[in-house]
């Protein structure tokens, strides 16, 4: 293949996470390493901002590893994000609005690090280069909390998400557990279509730590009459009762827990906005049981968790980027590279390219194999796979005792 | 005066704290390190435990360095709590009932350790002590998140609290930079009668870090129309708006701006149960300037956060732990210690003890003088004030990336 010389653009779109800046970072180190790329242009906020060209130099902006190292450590994305839908395909307008941004630019490599929704949007940019005669190759790089994406044994921002869930609920739980009156605390945990996050609150189980009594995720349905009975049987020997649950659990007829409180708002994919099943919960166990009972939201600080980072994640965030480097100037478009597990003992893997396709606006769930049969826990066998992206320190960058962030303005 | 021979007991008592423990670590080393202690009992659930005789060994519970650094990263109350009221001093009966206890066990030395309701505990056991010719000195150790016992430069347990605050409020305010809708994210931050840790919240702005664009205090009246015009005049040029509460605002008539959400219920020592002005400003956010609005209650991991503690906070609460015995041992009863910060350009504060009475059942609320006229921010001065206290990190022990807690059965 011959060599393909022009700039490069890097997006970030969908929502934040603690990691999507470290894969960022890998691939602006990816596109220095490449005598191809020649400017790397920062889209500010994804599309909005290549529509706008709206861009920064990132070789200015990053001149030293404590920078690259500060933006590692920064959660959500530095370059800001963006939830925009590309139209059809048949509305060929804002294509053509882009692609003429691309060669006024001269931009050949495009890298958009999201979720699946933003590899939707890549497949759609890739199906219309397709149809031009302007050589360009565009990467989707993935990102999200969820750990939804399908084709990919897990996915960057997961790791470190998980272990601030983890680490957040083994506290909780502590906390509960000073005190010996009867009581009830529900912990709700983010995770629209999937339960990785909530499964993840149980890891600390492994090794003899705290965590909740019982766990609840989407994949299987909720039973308002068991969870009732379960916490009053547990009660009988441990007073205070520690229950994660899924943001998104439902009922046997598939309506979401969290619906009641909810505006039936949408985002631009059609999402519902959801919130609320552990406030619903929390309201059905006091006329239920009637003993003392709050919920807690996890909400925000889950994707932003910059100050409690799994290394195993920010290194595996980092290149992840570069590796959408290398498949690009390997003259590789409309893919995405992914975390393939080695079958080993130890904790390794391999990235790989898929096509976007096979990703985009598609969701992996968790195995209902790795929930128990009353629906309450999670199996050690998941807890196994899921630990080692928790795994590792990182000292991230502090002032005065305070994260000291890689803003860009 | 003679030496006092005899054994020794240590309760906790009130709201978790993150440093909790290493005051009870502290106040262990202390014990141990003077020949007129003997046993050293931890007693479980505070003041419960000394009714039912529910005792712990604490020195064969703690038997290397590994066990206290272990206790003292571990947050909440490890012999646990409770929220017990001792009766008016005339109902003698249950001062009857502990001081039997106290005498059964040859118990001449007795730690509290807890807020401003604990420290009324030990008013009244002192009192009740003098009262008998049994020879025994009863000290009380403070701690509380709230930051709001008298006589006091700052207690232990706020500093740790304070920088979970600070960092999670920088990073949501990272959180919500990235899109350019407008948007409103109000944050509640605990502290029922006094804004020191929704003040702390702001820290972050000394170092030119990200933080909330307003912060309110229960100690300014809660003025609603200016709160909505602050925010529609900040949107003109930062559509994202940071907004940082204290759950104990109230208007000018003096109701509380969470009053609605609220049940009436009241603790023991008469306390409104507190929750809800993030909610209930979000509504009113939304009816009046109708953008997208979310609210956060910061909730329990504000005094629970083990995984982000303040080495100041950590070590400062061994030093007082400590301290107490060493009073007790020079013949001090009815006192509690507490900080005394030094005139001076560095930090530096001495341990210095109070009569309880100077303490129980006050609230040190924050000086108006530190805040804004417009009553949406706090003063620099004061910042400069509380920084010191969120100082240092402590590398806790973790297990595969998991804190490692030390649990007493």
């Amino acid at each position: 293949m011959e060599k393909l010389f022009g700039n490069a653009i890097i997006g970030q779109s969908g929502g934040p996470t603690a990691a999507i800046n470290a894969t960022l970072s890998g691939v602006v180190k990816g596109a220095m390493e490449n005598c191809e790329i020649n400017e790397i242009f920062g889209a500010k906020h994804g599309i909005v901002g290549i529509l706008n060209e709206d861009f920064v130099d990132m070789r200015k902006l990053l001149t030293s590893d404590e920078d690259f190292f500060a933006l590692e450590c920064t959660p959500a994305a530095a370059l800001g994000s963006c939830r925009h839908k590309l139209p059809a395909p048949e509305e060929t307008e804002v294509y053509e609005k882009i692609f003429s941004v691309f060669k006024k630019y001269d931009i050949r490599y495009v890298f958009l690090i999201g979720g699946n929704d933003s590899m939707d949007t890549v497949a759609k940019l890739s199906a219309y280069a397709a149809t031009t005669d302007y050589e360009i190759r565009i990467i989707g790089v993935p990102k999200t909390i969820d750990n939804d994406l399908e084709e990919t044994d897990h996915t960057p921002g997961f790791g470190s998400a998980a272990k601030y869930v983890a680490t957040v609920v083994s506290e909780i739980s502590r906390d509960c557990s000073v005190y010996i009156v009867p009581a009830v605390t529900i912990v709700e945990i983010m995770g629209r279509d999937a339960g990785w996050l909530a499964a993840s609150s149980a890891i600390p189980r492994l090794y003899g730590q705290s965590t909740a009594d019982f766990v609840y995720l989407p994949e299987a349905p909720f039973d308002y009459d068991c969870f009732i009975d379960d916490i009053i049987e547990l009660q009988k020997t441990k007073p205070n009762v520690v229950v994660a649950v899924s943001e998104g659990i439902k009922d046997e007829h598939g309506r979401y827990v969290g619906d009641g409180t909810q505006s039936g708002v949408v985002d631009n994919f059609g999402h519902k906005y959801l919130a609320g099943a552990g406030k619903i919960l929390e309201n059905y166990v006091r006329r239920r049981i009637g003993c003392k009972v709050r919920s807690i939201e996890l909400s925000l600080p889950q994707r932003c968790s910059g100050h409690i980072l799994s290394k195993c994640d920010i290194d595996e965030s980092i290149l992840v980027g570069k590796e959408a480097v290398s498949l690009a100037i390997k003259g590789e478009s409309g893919i995405l590279p992914v975390f393939k597990r080695e079958n080993s003992d130890e904790y390794k893997v391999g990235i790989v390219p898929v096509p976007v396709e096979a990703v985009a606006n598609k969701i992996r769930k968790v195995d209902t194999k790795f929930i128990n049969e009353r629906a309450n826990n999670v199996s050690d066998d998941l807890l196994k796979l899921l630990a080692p992206l928790i795994e590792g320190e990182v000292e991230i960058p502090k002032v005065h005792g305070v994260p000291k962030h890689f803003v860009i303005k």
